[in-house]
């Protein structure tokens, strides 16, 4: 798939919410499937070069979260593991695992949408992108199509549980 | 492959420096493949189930640390993500993403060999395995073949190097 949004001179005119968008629809899909909806998407100079959504429950793979697929994806077809000029755009807030991974491939910019309180490792319980100590930090930007993001993990949870409607990913993540 | 050490009743007869030796057989063989030599394996009921080596280079992949191979080919050899009965072995302690990993997978031990003071996550920057924040805790065990681990991986990056003999995993991990 291509997905490339740009004018005549090769600029990139999507914005973020463009760029969540495609990764909500992915993160949607997959919640119909039985996983928890989450969606990903890597952007290297305005196009698409990789997109995932989470596959644990269908692979039985503990690592398969959207992130991590979509990062191994990029670096195929980037030729590189180092992924400098991408942005991961994620649905949820990445976890330990997820945001590792940015760090190992050097990510450029990550752009998650709404905040994950019990794993979150962007902002929430630990703040991975930004450790001096680390060999390795990014822009790290929150909120393109945040209350979308959260409702569809809010009434996939519902869903599951017999609509008391909290949002608990941490807990199936 | 098979790998187990058992008497006639099934009481597995390895020991953990038992398994990190073979942690560190395969770690070996991918420093000769020009991979920074880590080697990880899983041990399910006192049999091995995956064994894997960093394949960061080869596959041109960010999130292909040996330990993230043999948790999903775990995760794929027993038909679960829930690895609660499991010991994962690895030559040097993990990565962010790689405790991260092993928290998604619920392992019940992590063991690994020497510390990595740049990048570690199970001790040295982070304790990812002892947060009581997250969802899993795990037992962490280091120090089986320390410092045949540590020795292989400053002859590794000795080499690298022109021979000033520093280990620094975490610039190349």
């Amino acid at each position: 798939m291509q997905w490339v949004v740009h004018d005549a001179a090769g600029r990139d005119l999507a914005s973020d919410a463009d760029y969540m968008d495609l990764a909500l629809r992915i993160a949607q899909d997959a919640g119909t499937k039985g996983e928890v909806p989450i969606g990903a998407v890597v952007v290297h100079e305005g196009e698409v070069v990789a997109f995932a959504a989470n596959r644990r429950e269908r692979d039985q793979d503990p690592t398969a979260h959207a992130e991590i697929l979509a990062l191994r994806q990029a670096g195929q077809r980037l030729g590189s593991w180092r992924l400098n000029d991408c942005t991961l755009y994620v649905t949820l807030e990445p976890c330990p695992m997820c945001m590792g991974a940015a760090i190992n491939a050097r990510l450029g910019r990550l752009a998650f949408a709404c905040r994950d309180p019990k794993a979150g490792a962007a902002v929430s319980l630990y703040a991975l992108g930004h450790d001096d100590r680390l060999n390795h930090r990014m822009i790290v930007s929150e909120g393109a199509r945040r209350e979308v993001a959260s409702s569809l993990l809010s009434r996939f949870f519902a869903g599951l549980r017999g609509g008391d409607g909290s949002l608990d990913p941490g807990q199936a993540a």
